[in-house]
């Protein structure tokens, strides 16, 4: 049988809220067995892009990344990586923080220009699995930004909820992969007003007639595609909650093939 | 017979000017060996402070480094750290950007507090040499920020030149180590006006002969210092020189032990 692997996404929106981003490290550090922390960083960019009187510039909800904003971003996402592998050393944890660039481990292409020009945006090519396993097996804690790389050495931006699905769906080939993504509710609501409406398992057939009655729709709804989308490309279970989710019995949704 | 290790710190400035880095750049990842990479970038951690109006404090060349200017450091200096490592990927090198606080490899601790405090500063305490040569092992080249980090996960602002050294001295246990100091001149010079003036050869004798004449001074002299501390600890030969110093003839001066 293959061995767990469980990878964790954060929003950057955790990352501003000290208290919460602390216990959930705590939690983080205490699985057991290999573990991969993946974290946006979208709020600081743009918070910073401000102060640098960049404009932020959005399409349905994606950045549009020119040459001035891709710089400050690299900073943002970068610095805030850093900062997160400092703190899991000061909790124990051996942590490496990466981008896509290192050993060309998450390579993308640019997106193509269409009717929008998203700029320095990236999609997934590969992630090159090897090299992450290697670093697992040396007890190590891998901690990917949301920047990937195309394979001529040029820096992109990617949403990280595809980093954190893409490296979950790569090494799915090696480990049993259960992946967490933490965000600001306590998992897919049946009532958006009630938050403990959580509904609790949900496998793809569910969702669509939930989506047909108008229950799940908006912004869950590219959520839940990208999941099942991983989970028909080989992980075990995607788990949506809020930071109590990893180590607490806290309510969640777990996500499950059919 | 020991393996040859090299390892070559280039400064903020030379980050600023895109050819002569370019040029340097493609020049490392042409030799042959092992090899590491260390960068500084005071000069852009300067510019960004001032740009969101953080007082950039200095005190004998040295930044005072209070809460805010750290996190601007961070920034920058991971930033930078990324880039380099795209782009070095994109001449075919498998780089890995790293600071002290990756996998705990540079531990460091803060600089007490005496006539000046210096803020988030640290003087470094251990290298990881195990960690650095399994990386060395996998054919993987380290790039290192000025980045360091207490065993507690506090990051730290440390002198580049002394992480470059830092590292050369612990990796001489392993390799016969020559460190390539990349700086804005040719070399230690005879005469400050003529760049041509390199002196090619220098040990500690030597030094301390050239120092009394007056012919060394000011800056030089704790950049030598540095140096024959070096030297003194085991590192094989130390190189002063512009950004042609690796792998084309030009003058460069050579550090060695007397």
């Amino acid at each position: 049988m293959k061995k767990s692997l469980k990878v964790l996404k954060i929003g950057g929106q955790l990352l501003q809220e000290q208290d919460r981003l602390e216990a959930l490290l705590r939690d983080f550090v205490q699985l057991e067995g290999p573990k991969i922390l993946v974290h946006g960083g979208g709020p600081q960019a743009s918070q910073m892009a401000k102060q640098l009187d960049i404009p932020v510039r959005m399409h349905n909800g994606r950045r549009l990344t020119d040459h001035r904003t891709m710089e400050v971003l690299t900073m943002a996402y970068a610095g805030l990586n850093k900062q997160l592998t400092a703190r899991l050393l000061g909790l124990n944890c051996k942590a490496l923080g990466l981008s896509g660039a290192d050993n060309g481990c998450i390579t993308a292409n640019r997106r193509p220009v269409g009717e929008i020009d998203y700029g320095y945006v990236g999609d997934i090519h590969k992630v090159d699995t090897d090299f992450i396993n290697s670093l697992l097996n040396l007890g190590i804690t891998p901690i990917f930004s949301a920047l990937s790389c195309t394979s001529g050495g040029e820096l992109l931006n990617t949403n990280a909820d595809s980093v954190a699905t893409q490296i979950a769906v790569a090494m799915a080939g090696i480990f049993q992969v259960e992946l967490y993504f933490c965000f600001e509710k306590n998992g897919v609501l049946r009532e958006l007003s009630d938050p403990n409406s959580v509904i609790e398992e949900l496998n793809e057939e569910n969702y669509l007639n939930l989506k047909k009655e108008g229950i799940i729709a908006d912004g869950m709804l590219p959520k839940l595609e990208n999941c099942f989308q991983g989970i028909n490309q080989g992980i075990r279970y995607i788990y949506l909650g809020n930071e109590k989710m990893l180590v607490r019995n806290s309510k969640s949704t777990k996500i499950l093939s059919s």
